[in-house]
């Protein structure tokens, strides 16, 4: 399933690198643990990166009550929600010809805002559990002093697009010749051993749902 | 020495993080290679992942002539700038204290183009430089038909700043006798490696540069 395509999210550059699945485009932003958001704020652009969850064909944020960005967001701003990935350097023979792999999707819509109680706390731990698959097994809910601390908001993909590089330099014919070394540098986020917490309580193990978590 | 701190640039939420020196802001800037960055058309906002380089207080970019982000930027609309390092998981007892630890920078501020020939020779040069420092001194320079397909733009830095978070959960005290593992999974960029181009001449070793890359 397409999103629709127009002005808004067609790829005008290196067209042949966008992608308008659904498919795709979940699967970057499944892959991602920070969403930079972009909203207008008296004819100035702001980006702001925060967490965030997809859940279905939205995208759920949260921020303290009153947050500058979270009260833009409600008020159904345009809002514009960028997750990129850096797969690697691509060395060229050229300065021209450099650049990088790359997974990225740019999505457009609109957010409104969680009142609901029920579903706040459920969209609460849909950001935990994005960050940590299966930590909500384990850790406390939120309780309603905490839930009215919070602003929630999910926000309606109504149109996206992804856009991805792989692959080795593409250098000019007449390049090839040169006594440059070309090629990739992959780059991979690595998550590293897990530090306890200095308040730790004695004998308590890693989780069950460690391995998840990457 | 500091940003200006007014309403567009001040941190408002969790404002002990909130830092407004250039050291650290350069800092942050330049342990990235991608920035996202946002401006408006048509009062929608649009967020664009785009390789950049730090160059004293301006932050270049380049894209295709005539591209959609190059024209806005150079039309000297107002820009936001975010660049953002994810450096860990924070695993609390609630819900509620979860958070990531990072280093991001806002920064704000209008672009201009760069006509010069021999400036923009420079800018182009300044961008392989940021991607991967060395790698000028062997690849080939842009030729005047590259160049004329290229807008670059030099953004100056008029206001930032920077956010960090780092170290444990911060769980309420009457949390701290749960039975729930707390602490935090870092996160860093792994740098894999090198990857020959197939078309890459016999013979060609790895530059002299490569353990600066990273």
């Amino acid at each position: 399933m397409n999103y629709k395509i127009n002005q808004r999210n067609k790829v005008l550059r290196a067209k042949e690198r966008g992608i308008y699945d659904k498919k795709t485009v979940y699967e970057i932003l499944d892959a991602g643990k920070i969403a930079h958001v972009g909203i207008i704020m008296d004819q100035q652009p702001f980006v702001i990166p925060m967490s965030y969850a997809r859940v279905d064909d939205t995208i759920i944020l949260h921020g303290a009550l009153n947050s500058r960005i979270c009260t833009s967001l409600i008020e159904g701003m345009p809002a514009c929600i960028t997750v990129t990935h850096l797969d690697g350097l691509v060395l060229a023979r050229s300065t021209f010809s450099h650049s990088m792999n790359y997974r990225s999707v740019v999505a457009f819509g609109t957010a409104r805002q969680i009142e609901d109680r029920d579903r706040k706390t459920k969209a609460l731990e849909s950001l935990v559990e994005f960050l940590a698959p299966g930590r909500t097994s384990d850790c406390r809910p939120p309780n309603k002093k905490e839930l009215n601390a919070t602003s929630v908001v999910e926000f309606k993909i109504e149109q996206a697009s992804a856009k991805v590089r792989s692959g080795g330099p593409k250098d000019k014919q007449a390049d090839l010749d040169l006594d440059v070394w070309a090629g990739t540098v992959p780059i991979s986020q690595h998550y590293g051993d897990w530090q306890a917490a200095e308040d730790l309580k004695q004998g308590i193990n890693f989780p069950n749902y460690k391995e998840g978590i990457k």
